[in-house]
């Protein structure tokens, strides 16, 4: 069960104005379930989006690149599940331009305008024919207030819907930013993770609003990981209507800037740790702070060797403080200049490591009652340089677990 | 189980004139069972090892690594499990020193003769005095036809026992070859995996045994990963006693050092394959092979993306052909000019993706039976150069794998 996340409220999530958003069962893969979003936006909004940077990245994802490159701005976004349209060659272009063009001719609009999104299996063809005749209903039942049905629609292996809402005020003027994603495996985002929609009021130019989503996703989507895995579709789309009535947000050193990309960067960290909570057997959710180091590069390496490692999280599964997994994790993340005796390992606020070995400070007892908890801390001071990241990830639950959990019981 | 694994005959393991084995009880972890080595040397042996990249190496890795540098030679090796004394700090040094004094004094040498090594648990301190109490027995019981019960006393989670013998004649004379080696979790091996002895009784000059030894490692326990772990403590120790009454191979162009190289080469294969197929829960053996890479590099990051991901080994776990996910592997592999339109991708004989999607002519009943088998060959043709390389691993079984294994029914 997801950790400490629970679904969201539908009253709590807030319209944004030039957003409309349809959902509607396709029957792409599952019976009796919606699997169909189409998000209609106002003529005036600018949209921005950053992708896997997966070399096998599916036919939407080059289809939304380019549709995203030419300037007559964005109409609409359609999201299916239960098929990735990935590993699916040149028929896998044919079928996203196809569904593109459903809509378009539903919206009367150019496909061009058209921003396709896939998530399910990989390297099956894509049923375009359901799609298009799911269309029609989902344009049908386009309302403002959707974004709890929006949220649902897009999930897979999810077990929770992850969406929130924000308000903040800037130069006087009450801005909303409603963000929706979903994801839960093949989670180790190269860029973002597959769907992620943030749609504000304010109003960005097109470049900062490209600027801004490349360097929100780096502090949220882009610090978490489940199982490693880099998923093939990817994507986080950063919508700004400009119906909010605040003048143009265009020079990143404006304070307006700065409100608002903190409160984008916050519903975005909101949304990635809610992927981490919901993530595939997650019993616990994990934060990995590597702090002192010489440049983010490193902190990133080390960070993300101990996330990823099979045998720490089987250890934070089993509640078992066999914390020199994490040294060993540590040793082996690719930095080949780390004098491992200037580092200090701490979980929460416990010295556990330093000089090379355990704290003569660390009672076992200490440890095993924070591995307790259902959220941790790990912290290593590198001790280098200044330079830091924060990561977050879950367990790794159940058997795979259960013999490394038992080693040294 | 092991896949495809069994226990190793104990008359079918050769002696190797030169070397003693002797085992004991030291009571480090577990009552009743054998967790002490050591294999004396006879005075001319020569002695060449490979150890981990981790910078949290372990002390005797350390020490040991010192050790074969001086240049008075190896009168003995002294392996313990149950305790890694690896992030043990300036403690664990003086630990492993001790350990080698200990010995040193029953066999009357200098101790820097004496080459340590440790497995087990990590960050916890060695326990010299068991270890010390212990070596008597095992300098007492030491016999050449010991090698099956070396095998057994070096395990740790390892199910089986990990021993295999070759002969081979060169230029007219019979040289044996005898290797054992353990590990079963923490498989990921940047050098060589957690204790790998071979022996033989050729004669090979110092250097060129160095030279061997890292060629052998790349070739066996360099293209293994169980859970991607690269533990503190990995080494391969290449022991030639020279006992054979071939003359010495010195120069690496002559054919005895090629047919030497090959069936060592060759036991080494079988032992790292041996530690795969008893990998933690394993139940299919999986080789990947890469071929047709602009070199071995970037052929090893397509073959350990494969590898490591816990998506790929869940759905042969499963036997689900999902293979789509074999293509998202290779995408995040980190090649960035990887045209995915000019690969090719099979199940053993079975041509599943090619042009970037699936070949017109797989058909998913053909992947399935391929897939319930329990030795299975994922082949990758990059049609870039001519670069290959092969890997083995082993499927993630049970409950992580139960999410991921459902994801498609």
């Amino acid at each position: 069960m997801p950790v400490n996340l629970t679904s969201p409220v539908a009253t709590q999530l807030l319209p944004i104005t030039g957003v409309l958003l349809g959902v509607a069962e396709a029957g792409i893969k599952r019976p009796n379930r919606n699997d169909l979003l189409v998000m209609q936006l106002c003529a005036e909004s600018k949209v921005a989006g950053v992708f896997t940077k997966n070399r096998f990245c599916a036919a939407p994802v080059i289809v939304a690149r380019e549709h995203l490159a030419q300037p007559d701005g964005i109409r609409a976004l359609l999201i299916n599940t239960g098929n990735a349209n990935a590993g699916t060659g040149e028929q896998g272009m044919q079928d996203a331009l196809a569904s593109c063009a459903a809509l378009a001719g539903l919206l009367n609009c150019n496909p061009k305008k058209i921003l396709p999104f896939s998530t399910g299996v990989i390297m099956e063809p894509l049923p375009v024919a359901k799609i298009a005749a799911g269309l029609p209903s989902a344009v049908a039942n386009m309302r403002s207030d959707n974004w709890y049905a929006a949220a649902h629609a897009i999930m897979t292996t999810d077990i929770v819907a992850k969406a929130v809402s924000k308000q903040v005020t800037v130069d006087g003027v009450l801005i909303t930013i409603t963000g929706i994603a979903k994801g839960s495996g093949m989670i180790h985002p190269n860029m973002a993770t597959m769907l992620g929609y943030i749609a504000t009021d304010a109003k960005v130019s097109q470049q900062l609003l490209q600027e801004m989503v490349r360097e929100v996703a780096n502090r949220s989507f882009n610090c978490i990981t489940v199982d490693g895995d880099t998923s093939t579709n990817d994507a986080l789309i950063l919508i700004a209507t400009g119906k909010s009535g605040l003048r143009e947000v265009s020079a990143s050193d404006s304070a307006a800037y700065r409100t608002l990309f903190e409160a984008i960067t916050e519903v975005s960290i909101f949304l990635a740790q809610a992927i981490v909570r919901d993530g595939e057997g997650a019993t616990k959710f994990i934060t990995v702070k590597v702090e002192g180091g010489k440049d983010i590069d490193e902190c990133k390496k080390i960070g993300y060797a101990i996330a990823r490692s099979p045998l720490v999280k089987t250890a934070f599964f089993a509640s078992d403080p066999n914390l020199g997994r994490i040294l060993a994790a540590i040793g082996y993340a690719g930095v080949a200049d780390l004098d491992v005796a200037m580092l200090k390992l701490y979980l929460d606020d416990l010295l556990v490591a330093e000089n090379g070995g355990r704290a003569i400070s660390y009672r076992e007892e200490d440890g095993q009652r924070i591995m307790q908890n259902d959220e941790i801390t790990i912290r290593v001071l590198l001790n280098r340089s200044t330079a830091m990241t924060t990561l977050w990830t879950c367990d790794f639950s159940y058997d795979y677990v259960k013999i490394n959990a038992s080693y040294r019981s």
